[in-house]
């Protein structure tokens, strides 16, 4: 990337950056404060070494998604945003390479983000829920009501995950929101670790490397309401 | 520039920014820690609006050329840096807005710092020194010299100046060299400050404003050996 030698990834190190906040800090930047950068800097030189009519980039980063728009938006970037929409499984699961990691037993509990995220999607489209509380709140009985039933079975059976964040973000900041403007709408996101299992069963699919821990995220935009 | 509104000046200060770092921290940068990345930033979304052929920047802010073209060879931007050279009056001095303000006692003066650049250019290229010791020593005679002598003055007569930095430095980081390699050359560069006189004479012209404290800068380029 840089003709003098690799920058490093700590905020401190010296190099040619572009830098997108708050948008890069919050949520995914949180754990990694260099990452967004990181993004916006390769970006910004390949933009530049291609010059491209388009660029396209997966719904699924959605984070990535809003620092690139943001990106081009305020360096004047002559170059048009494309987003795909999320390819999904069946039964919802958002399609990802770390998905092999699963296994049976736990990738039958993995859609508990997408259903969290899908029933605060309703509460604000079907029921007309705007407040955080009412939105979230909806996604929380979700998660709260798959904890329960993979808690009441046995170790040689159940799931345990831990909900990293699930969040209701501005579409252009992703500042975390208290109540969604129709007209602007949001972004419900969020971040679920699905821990290794307690108790194999005798020849279980474990999934690819034995079931290490796995990060899912996944998302749904509240589409602003027509005028 | 920003459509969501301006951004601040502080280091920490939200938004868009472009950074090029180490070069944009030091000397002229110390004091104004977010200068170039103002400088990096705003260059940054001219050239995307206007997709320019060629891009002219001065001579004089040597600092803030080195900061574009290692912007325009980091991000590979398709834009040629042309640097346009140091306009002088007769007697060295280098042209800018702020001379108005010295007024003629101080304008006597104020080539100290060209001449002592000068004198550390002659050190390397007749004299062939090559160590920060025997160049930036050069400088430091004529600046010594010139003191002594305003220092023998009375204080109805007599300049008073403040030698802020003069530096010898890489042509690309800025770094400060113990000793040049005449393959890469080097930039010699400084700032002085003319403070106002002590004891203005009757009906003396002590320029625009009242003469107030005026911050000089300049530099000559140390080219490298032709090959």
């Amino acid at each position: 990337m840089y003709p003098s030698g690799f920058p490093g990834q700590e905020v401190g190190s010296k190099g040619s950056f572009v830098s997108i906040t708050p948008v890069g800090e919050v949520l995914e930047g949180r754990s990694r404060p260099t990452f967004f950068r990181g993004v916006a800097t390769v970006c910004m030189k390949l933009f530049s070494a291609v010059q491209p009519e388009r660029v396209y980039f997966g719904q699924k980063d959605v984070q990535q998604t809003v620092v690139i728009k943001k990106m081009v938006k305020d360096f004047l970037l002559p170059v048009e945003v494309v987003i795909g929409k999320t390819e999904r499984a069946d039964d919802g699961l958002a399609l990802s390479s770390r998905n092999v990691y699963l296994g049976e037993r736990r990738r039958g509990v993995a859609t508990v983000l997408f259903r969290a995220l899908s029933e605060a999607e309703r509460a604000y489209k079907s029921a007309g829920a705007r407040t955080r509380k009412e939105i979230l709140g909806a996604a929380e009985r979700v998660v709260k009501e798959v904890e329960q039933e993979q808690g009441g079975l046995e170790p040689g059976r159940r799931v345990r995950f831990e909900v990293d964040y699930i969040s209701l973000a501005d579409p252009e900041t992703m500042e975390e929101l208290e109540v969604v403007d129709a007209k602007r709408g949001g972004i419900l996101s969020g971040a679920v670790k699905m821990l290794p299992v307690e108790e194999p069963r005798e020849g279980e699919d474990l999934g690819h490397s034995g079931g290490p821990a796995v990060r899912l995220i996944d998302n749904i935009i509240l589409e602003p309401e027509e005028a």
